[in-house]
């Protein structure tokens, strides 16, 4: 039972972490403050977290998890490169939308005032760049689109939408997704690939057991 | 001459804040540390300058007014709406990696420490959507491309660009905004627009006197 205690205490102060990392930045927000909003002692924080940094690294290593879990997690399902890209950008914007946690460690690997460890960025970036090399050896590839070029923009363009979704949540929306993919899928897509992907993602239909 | 050094001062004063908030952050670049690169009194920058945050908005202002230079300045060229968009799009980036105070003027505009006034990224925002339903009135769009979705990945593009540029210096080079066009021009444009295009930007050409 302690021990089931402790784990909902350090979970709701994850929580008020990434709330307060979110809403007044890293260097801001105290551990007073995180605390209160978790109605934990200054001291039950220092107990649980040991400091506000070593805490960061806790929402930061969380949102990494997340996105590892949309990505290289599911390499093994055997839908078409293009698709899988199209679905896990579907999931990241959920997440960055659903998600304090997520959103706050991705806010967080941005933070000039500390070193970033687990880096959701960059892992998001490193599962674009591979997916679009399968997506070429797949042969789906357009005539002419090189995986590099294509993965470049992707990634900045969903780093835009993070950004962008911190204060204006519209663009961290399923129909903002959608309308990027419709409007991208036709100049990365081969011909003979085009007809099979969706761009609104193949995931709600698998979920909703069609 | 008193007048002229207070000026130079002022610029002084600008630059290495910009220098400071970029580096540092806005909430941890204390007054101290940007006199102190300045080599000026922390009672000089209140005398010129009254408090950081007025700083930060002269900074955020002065990285408006170099957007709005490449961006609404420009409507009167009679360039094609498109190509704008590009040339624009190139001096963006060029701004971006060569000049401190615009890179920290949209740095400080996403801070979440304080209120954006001049907001140069909503102005480069207006910009693209302004230019590409130009392009939608001029007919350069390809069949099936929406302004507003062009515009928006666009927008999200150069965002990202711009933040992942703050760390990675080829994210705001020449070359990948090359990259970058060379593979979206070919969806975006009408075939009849695309051969008058040049994805690596009109004006180094008109600059050289070509």
């Amino acid at each position: 039972m302690k021990q089931e205690r402790a784990a909902r205490t350090r979970e709701t102060l994850v929580r008020a972490a990434a709330e307060a990392f979110a809403q007044e930045g890293f260097v801001t927000a105290s551990v007073a403050s995180i605390a209160k909003r978790a109605g934990v002692s200054a001291g039950g924080l220092h107990f649980h977290f040991g400091s506000k940094p070593l805490l960061a690294e806790v929402v930061e290593c969380r949102a990494a998890e997340a996105v590892r879990m949309i990505t290289f997690g599911r390499l093994d399902r055997c839908a078409e490169a293009l698709q899988l890209m199209v679905d896990s950008t579907h999931d990241l914007v959920a997440l960055l939308a659903g998600d304090p946690v997520v959103r706050a460690g991705f806010g967080l690997c941005a933070d000039t005032a500390r070193v970033s460890v687990a880096d959701p960025r960059k892992l998001w970036r490193l599962w674009t760049e591979e997916v679009f090399r399968l997506a070429e050896q797949e042969r789906q590839l357009a005539c002419g689109v090189s995986a590099c070029a294509a993965a470049h923009a992707v990634v900045a363009a969903t780093v835009g939408f993070e950004v962008l979704g911190a204060a204006e949540p519209e663009w961290v929306s399923r129909e903002a997704v959608t309308t990027f993919w419709e409007l991208l899928l036709p100049r990365f897509a081969a011909p003979e690939a085009l007809g099979r992907l969706d761009a609104g993602g193949s995931q709600p239909v698998r979920r909703s057991g069609f």
